[in-house]
C-alpha cells in the first residue's frame, strides 16, 4: 500500500543491493525504521524481537530468510549441511508460528539437490517471492469480496461515507498488501468510494493507535482513533454502519478467535443491527474445531503489556507504568466471537455465511 | 477506607492545624500526596487541576472551600461582601458540576447574618462536615443494600469467592467513604466474605487502573487489572459472577449514563447471564429524564486524552504519545446502558429493579 505517495510493502527485496529489507514495525507509528536482514541471526531478531509480526508476514520472513541463509552458506562455499542448519534455525525462531514453520518448509522444498550455489540461491529467492505473491493475492481477493457489502451500504445512504469500524491491525503491515480486515477499506478507497475508519486503539498493545492509524492514515483513509470502550456508543447513534476485523482462527461452524475486545463489539454491532464482517485467508480456518469457545486455546500474555504502556516522549519511546506497583493484572489476548454475532466471513473465495453449511460451499474440499 | 491500615478519606480537616487537606488524587496511584488547602485559589486550583475528582467529593471540595473563604475574609476582619464574593468564585470553579453548586449555596445557607466571625467559620465548619458526613452514610447504605446480591451469589457457589467485575473508579476517592461502586465491595470484605474484584483500566484516564486498583490494593481486597477489552472473554468463561458499576446520571426508566464502555460491559453481562447492578446515590436520578440515549447528552472530551497516557517512568510521571502525529481521535466520555441490560439499581434506599415503577416504589415522592 501507499506510504507518503510511494508504493511499500513491511519486506522486500532490494533489487540493487539483492538484500531482503522490512520495516521495523517496533518503531511504529512515530519513526519509519527499515532493517537490512542481511544474516540469519539478524532475520531470527527480526521474528523474535517483532520487527515484523502477523502470520502472513512472520511466513514470509521465514520465506525470505531461507534465501538470506542460502546466500550465507551456499554463497560463500558453504555446505549443503550448513545451510539446512541455518534454515532448521530460523524455522524455531517461533515455535507456535505454523506459518513459518509452512513457508521455511515450502522454500525448502524447491531447491533440488544436486543443484549448484547459485542455482539454488536463485530457486530460494523465487520461492520466497512467490509465497509473499501468494498472500498479498489472497488479500486483494478478500479487498474485491468485501467491496459488495460497502457499496450496498453506500447506496443505502444515498452515497454518504460508509464508517466502518475495526479493531486491532489485521492491516497490510501484517500481510504484504490489503491485509485483510482493512483489504475492503483500500479495494473501497481505491475505487473512489467514500469511507471512514474508526480505529479501535486496542489495548493492552494499541496495535489499532500505532499500527492500523499509521496505515490508513499514510494511504490516505479517513480514519479517527477511539477507546476501545467508545465503539458501542458510536453504534447506538448510528456513527458505524459495518464492522470489518480480522481473525487469528475459525472453526468450521464459523466461531471465530480475533483479538481480545472482539467479541464485546460484536455484541455491541448485533444489539444494533449492525452488520459485523470477518475478514480471512482461509489458511485461518481450523478444519478439526467446530467450537470456539471449548476448542480454541486463549494465550494468556504478560500483565506488563497491562502496566506498561509504550509510547513516544521528546522523540524517543518510552515505556510508563499505569497502574499500582503491588496491583497484579491478567492479560487473555484474544477472545471468541461466537458464529452467531458474525453477519458474513470475507474470505479469498468471496463472502459466506458463519455457519458450516456455508462455508464449505466455498470450501467444498473440506467436507 | 483504609490506606495501609490507617482509616483515610480524601478529604479532611485536620484537627490541630483545622487546615483542608485532600489526596491529590493526580499523583495516584505511584505517590500518596497530601495537598493543604489554605487558600480560595488553592481551593479552586484542586477542582479545576483535577487534585479532587468525582461528584461527592467536589461537592465536599466547595463546601469546605467556604470554611476556607470564611477564615481568609473573615477571620482577618475582611467584610461579609469579600467572604461572599470568595464563596461565589469557588462555586464557579466549575460550571457544570451540580453538586459543587448545591454544596456551597448549602453551607452558605447554614451562616445567619449578624454573627460574629468566629461562629459564622464555626458553621462554616460544621456544615461542611455534615455535607461530607451525608455523602459517606450514603455510600454506607448503598454498601449495605449491596452486600445481599454478593451473599447470595456466595451461597449459590458454595463458599468460593465471589468475583465481581467494575469499570471506572466509583469509589471512595470520589465519595468520601465506601464510594458507591465499591460500596458492597468494601462492606463484603469487611463482613469476612471472600470477594475478588476484576479491574476494567477504564481507557482514556485509567481511572481503574489508577485509582480503583490502588483504592483496592491499599484496603486489602484482592483484585486483577484487564484491560477493558478483556471483561467479556472472562465472562464467557465463568470468572465473572457479577458486575457493579456506578452512573452519572440515571432516568426515572433506569437507563444509566456511565463512564464510556459500561454499556459494552452490560451486553457481555447480559450475553452470559450475569447480574449487572448500577450502585447510586438517588442525587443522580434526573427525575425528568425518561430515555437516556435522547435525553442525555454525552460530553465529547480532549482528543488528546486518547493520544497522550500518563504513567510512571523513572520516579517522574510523564505522557507518552501512543498514536501517529496526524491521526484524529474521538473521545466520548460516557455511554448510556439501556434499563433493559440492567439487573438492579443499588441506593441508599434498598436494590430496585431498573424501571420507573420500582424505582418509584423506592422514592414515592418523584411520583
Amino acid at each position: 500500500m501507499k506510504v507518503d505517495g510511494k508504493q511499500m510493502r513491511p519486506i522486500w527485496l532490494d533489487e540493487s543491493s539483492q538484500i531482503v529489507k522490512v520495516i521495523d514495525q517496533r518503531q511504529l507509528p512515530h519513526d519509519l525504521v527499515i532493517a537490512d536482514l542481511t544474516t540469519v541471526d539478524k532475520v531470527i531478531e527480526a521474528i523474535q524481537d517483532m520487527v515484523v509480526r502477523g502470520a502472513p508476514l512472520i511466513g514470509a520472513t521465514g520465506a525470505y530468510g531461507v534465501y538470506v541463509a542460502a546466500v550465507n552458506t551456499l554463497g560463500f562455499s558453504g555446505r549443503d549441511s550448513d545451510f539446512i542448519t541455518e534454515s532448521e534455525r530460523i524455522k524455531a525462531a517461533r515455535p507456535t508460528a505454523m506459518n513459518l514453520i509452512w513457508a521455511v518448509d515450502r522454500v525448502m522444498a524447491e531447491l533440488s539437490h544436486g543443484e549448484t550455489a547459485e542455482k539454488k540461491i536463485a530457486s530460494a529467492k523465487a520461492a520466497a517471492a512467490k509465497i509473499a505473491e501468494l498472500e498479498a493475492e489472497n488479500c486483494r481477493q478478500i479487498g474485491l469480496a468485501g467491496l459488495a457489502p460497502i457499496q450496498a451500504i453506500r447506496q443505502a445512504k444515498g452515497g454518504k461515507p460508509v464508517n466502518i469500524l475495526t479493531h486491532c491491525n489485521a492491516g497490510w503491515l501484517a500481510c504484504i498488501e490489503y491485509g485483510t480486515a482493512t483489504a475492503p477499506m483500500y479495494t473501497a478507497h481505491d475505487a473512489g468510494l467514500d469511507i471512514h475508519i474508526w480505529v479501535d486503539e486496542t489495548r493492552p498493545l494499541n496495535q489499532g493507535a500505532r499500527l492500523t492509524a499509521w496505515e490508513l492514515g499514510k494511504h490516505g483513509i479517513p480514519h479517527t482513533i477511539i477507546t476501545d470502550n467508545a465503539g458501542g456508543h458510536l453504534m447506538q447513534h448510528g456513527k458505524v454502519d459495518m464492522v470489518i476485523v480480522g481473525t487469528d482462527r475459525t472453526t468450521r461452524t464459523g466461531d471465530v478467535a480475533n483479538k481480545i475486545g472482539t467479541y464485546l463489539k460484536a455484541l455491541a454491532a448485533h444489539d444494533n443491527g449492525i452488520p459485523f464482517y470477518v475478514a480471512l485467508p482461509s489458511s485461518t480456518f481450523d478444519w478439526r474445531a467446530r467450537d470456539g469457545l471449548r476448542h480454541i486455546p486463549i494465550e494468556e500474555r504478560d500483565p506488563d503489556e497491562v502496566h506498561l504502556i509504550a509510547g513516544e516522549l521528546d522523540g524517543c519511546q518510552h515505556m510508563v507504568r499505569i497502574s499500582p506497583a503491588n496491583s497484579p493484572a491478567a492479560n487473555p489476548a484474544f477472545d471468541v466471537t461466537p458464529a452467531r454475532l458474525v453477519t458474513g466471513l470475507i474470505t479469498e473465495r468471496g463472502i459466506c455465511k458463519a455457519n458450516e453449511d456455508d462455508i464449505l460451499r466455498l470450501f467444498p474440499e473440506y467436507r
